[in-house]
């Protein structure tokens, strides 16, 4: 039985899921005090997260609100799903406000949450684009978005509630809750069979569910999976297909990843979730079938996803366009949403290996430096032209990367039955409650991800295992030691060393995760990176910058097999990274193109001449904060 | 001064044009009777047109018309664009009785005429879109395509109007045109400034002030020409961005080709009609600066433009996915259409190569060979998911590639001041009318495009050029004589020849093409054609297709450098076609990928088994005629 009075901050509550193995740790039993989140953590609350309150304001969609509680003198502003930007951002302020003190993001969450709640009609609805003249056309078509703001909504909601101990903001989720779960369901109780056009809702009911105890949450859940396949957001609704909507199939009968790319996500995380309660098996092997699927031929390096600017949507299998990659800020987040629900079940490190990528490489481009601009989609090549924004009409990435930085913590350590899991490295500690009550605080100092050497202390007593994650970018050499002695079972990348031990007070474990420069080369089905790599240290992707080879056609690089690269890290630099530095060759295409873009073969010119560059690369993370200029991930190695 | 009276069933009259070099030659002086174009004009005749023409009944695209006669019981169906479709549609059948005895379809054209009529306003305004509880939205967006609907009027009743001399249809026209010059127009003319969302309307001003004399409908053409690039386009139109209007700059500032593919050819076609009547200098050198980037670095080898899906549009410079392209059939027509205008100001064989390309390989694939299914899309390589379909909600190609066939005869020759030009080869004769008067036969005898050997006996007499189009593709060998001596003269692929002598009837003029297998390779900066070729023979693009290659994985195909084809007639296939066989390799992807996407260099697996395959190539205009299957253009080398 779910609790249901206050829960701990945690960020998907799987403490009492009869099928998931790992349960959250709270995000406020785990302290960041690394060079690298903590910063980025502190921009966010103080630069971020103010800025994205004030845009919210100045583009009406808090007007919306005011509006829908009566105000009828105020014009609608913005898209019909604007609502769900508010919510992500209240999401964002709360998981923020459960680790840090802030008088005044609480000052502008309440002014917020007072401001939703006037918008609720009597019977529940919430959704201030059917307001007023469209107040007829409310759930009237399934594409626009009452129930994904709806979700966007309880996730806040949940959030807010395990953050603060407040239900201001639940309780007003719970209503429309209600008013939805009335509304909607199997025909045979007299309920209007709907389905939701854009995913979200799912993992919103299942979290309220585990907040509240209440049944139907769940059961609307899995009503809302099931209904899916069947038609239902056929014509007029298949703009790009029913696949764009995951509608073409029932929900178990789904081999790959298809259509817009953070609904297939937002979906599968959602499925994830109804399985950790349900344990139904065909809804954990669609999953399965879509998780081998999306890692092994959709998926860029970057852990990005999504190749089709049309429809956002996934491409066909092994269609990975680079510069045209569409690759959204929310779908890599959506990913790592999945992932982590995928890896609460059974602990599984391939889960916590895309985790890392799509946190390190996937979400964290779409966020400037300075915290201020934003990306909606992550090329992994560029001729400068892309470049962040402060905002967007249809702004969902900005407080989507928002709520992921601040809920960062509770993504780091799981508990199961067996002990402690260790997901993921930065220096910091953690006060973890084992489910046997016994309390063991664990240590982590390191320069991760500059450095993969981790010293872990912990403190604590009694028997338990520490499952340590060895990662699978981590191809040779890990090596984990306990107060000095090597560890000797078999270490293998890719998955978790199970450290059992009866445990003191002091305790050092050494983890030493190799970051040598890997070459990485993909299927040569993914016709672009052919004869191409791409370069990678530790768990960050690098890419070439124009800013750091000026006068050099990007185009023309190419990275000799044999090419040594040094690590370096520059303080001054992007906020202080590693660099790789190396030479490379520029061969320019032969002298015989003449200004024509096709010709007989054996007409070839004279070659062009070659020379030697010293390539500079960069995390690819850090990429458009500098001036405009071509970028590449994949270089030439011929 | 244009005349006045009947015109001569010509397709883009520039007869009295002071900036043209070349005037036409109507289609009724052109009879083809070649074994591959005559066949399809009969099929297009007998088969397309009637079937179209019960489709635009049935969607009620005639029914549109029906209720914007004052029957408002009847619903507008379909899209907003939709009366284009019967305009084209028309056009098509007029272009067909221009050279056709077919009664049935006299008396379609006759009835969609019948129902056009009643559908037009007492001020002149036609568009059955809006109508009724549109009607005064009439000219608020200057996206919804009122004056595209209209161009194609101007140009279905110009060609009505030459093909059969009845003005029942060019009356409609020109009410409508005067409207639209009455509404629109410079400021200091007390009109309103407007601009054209969807370009086409200049076209058919442009040949409606050819055949009206009206100098209004030039100057109007004009205005909307100069309207653009202001931001009349922009906000709210700007989905896709000012460049997807060719909105970003003024015209004459444009430097390469932007945005949606056919409304950026449909604009320069109608830019270059407007260069033959004005000869402004800038508007020329706009058109070479995008005809440049066009040809050099945004279009397939199959001359298909468009890249991207999303916003039908061109892509970067360089950007041409294979799987992925759009390449609209309808681009690849307004690109011929652009290219048959420039050839006209210059009598430049660069245009018609384009042209030549665009027929075989760009357009001619839209359609199936038994003329009852349509591509939009034209990509380069395939799954085998993508099939031609009968009919498209939006259907712009269907009736496009219609009016084309109907008016091909009429792109086969032109005459100039100086005598005949030659541009496209297939068997038959033409009786051609040189500016002064006289008349001569032209007879060509020849199997093009399967055989480069055409025959040409001229039947006329008196001094005069004869202007032989050597194509681009016809890099060595060629031979031209005259009456079996050789000519002497240099001869240049992609320029015409030009022999100049007093003329005797039964002179008989040899050209000799060679047609070896080519094989293409394009500029690396192509990204995903690199390491690999195309194949054609003499103006024909081949294509792989896995009907032909059972059990072969086409991604593992690679053809070796010394590869031998053999060009092969086979008659039973494919409505007969010249295939190309000879033998590549199967080199699947090595043992090590073990269900990867990405790995590190180095750890590459065994070699799989590698095996020599007979490879046959049939002519890309020709593919998905069979089962669906896989299909590559461009082919591996290594």
């Amino acid at each position: 039985m779910p609790d249901q009075g206050r829960s701990a901050p945690v960020v998907v509550d799987t403490t009492h899921s009869p099928y998931a193995r790992l349960r959250p740790v709270p995000l406020t039993a785990v302290t960041l005090t690394d060079t690298f989140w903590t910063p980025r953590r502190r921009t966010n609350r103080e630069v971020t997260l103010p800025a994205q309150y004030q845009l919210c304001e100045e583009t009406g969609r808090i007007d919306n609100f005011r509006r829908a509680a009566g105000n009828s003198n105020i014009l609608f502003k913005g898209r019909f799903f604007n609502d769900s930007d508010l919510y992500k951002w209240l999401e964002a302020a709360a998981w923020t406000l459960a680790t840090e003190h802030d008088p005044r993001l609480v000052e502008l969450v309440d002014k917020a949450i007072a401001e939703i709640g006037p918008a609720q009609q009597p019977d529940g609805y919430l959704d201030t684009y059917f307001m007023f003249e469209r107040a007829t056309e409310r759930w009237t078509n399934v594409d626009l978005h009452e129930l994904y703001c709806a979700g966007h909504l309880f996730q806040a909601a949940v959030a807010h509630y395990r953050a603060t101990g407040s239900s201001s903001l639940l309780d007003i989720a719970t209503r429309l809750a209600d008013h939805v779960c009335t509304m909607f369901g199997p025909e045979e109780q007299g309920k209007r069979v709907w389905a939701d056009g854009h995913p979200e809702v799912e993992m919103g009911l299942v979290e309220l569910y585990r907040t509240t105890g209440k049944r139907q949450y769940l059961d609307e859940t899995e009503f809302f999976i099931d209904v899916r396949g069947h038609g239902l957001l056929g014509e007029p609704y298949e703009r790009f297909g029913s696949d764009y909507h995951q509608d073409h199939k029932p929900f178990r009968e789904l081999e790959r990843m298809h259509g817009h790319a953070v609904r297939a996500v937002y979906l599968n995380a959602g499925a994830a979730d109804l399985f950790a309660e349900k344990g139904e098996a065909a809804i954990r092997a669609a999953l399965e079938r879509m998780w081998t699927s999306m890692t092994t031929k959709q998926m860029y390096v970057s852990g990005g996803i999504g190749a089709h600017w049309e429809g956002e949507a996934f491409g066909r299998v092994y269609e990975l366009p680079n510069e045209r990659a569409y690759t959204e800020t929310c779908a890599a987040i959506g990913s790592l949403m999945w992932a982590w629900r995928m890896l609460a079940l059974d602990g599984d490190a391939r889960y916590t290996d895309l985790m890392e990528t799509a946190l390190y490489n996937g979400a964290l481009p779409g966020l400037s430096l300075d915290g201020q601009t934003y990306f909606y989609q992550n090329p992994l090549a560029d001729d400068g032209m892309h470049r962040r924004e402060s905002w967007f009409g249809t702004a969902c990435c900005p407080p989507n990367i928002a709520r992921l930085l601040a809920s960062l913590p509770g993504y780091f350590y799981s508990t199961s039955d067996a002990g402690i899991w260790v997901h993921l490295y930065a220096e910091g500690t953690a006060q973890i409650s084992l489910p046997d009550g016994q309390r063991v605080e664990l240590v982590q100092q390191t320069r991760y991800p500059w450095d993969g050497d981790v010293t872990m202390t912990v403190n604590g007593e009694g028997t338990f295992s520490l499952f340590i994650r060895v990662p699978g970018w981590c191809e040779t050499g890990v090596q984990v030691t306990v107060n000095g002695r090597p560890f000797t079972g078999s270490i293998t990348p890719g998955t978790y060393v199970e450290l059992q031990r009866t445990w003191k007070p002091g305790d050092s474990v050494q983890i030493h995760l190799p970051m040598p420069v890997r070459r990485l080369e993909s299927h040569p089905y993914a016709i672009e990176n052919r004869d191409r790599v791409a370069l990678m240290r530790g768990p960050l992707l690098y890419c070439i910058e124009q800013a750091d080879l000026a006068g050099v056609e990007l185009r023309d690089l190419v990275l000799p097999a044999g090419a040594i690269f040094e690590a370096t890290f520059r303080s001054e630099m992007l906020g202080g990274v590693v660099v790789l530095t190396g030479d490379a060759e520029v061969v320019p295409p032969d002298a015989g193109w003449d200004n024509r873009l096709y010709r007989t073969t054996g007409s070839a010119g004279e070659a062009a001449t070659t020379r030697t560059v010293n390539l500079t690369a960069i995390p690819y993370y850090a990429w458009a904060n500098r001036e405009p200029g071509m970028m590449r991930v994949w270089l030439r190695t011929r």
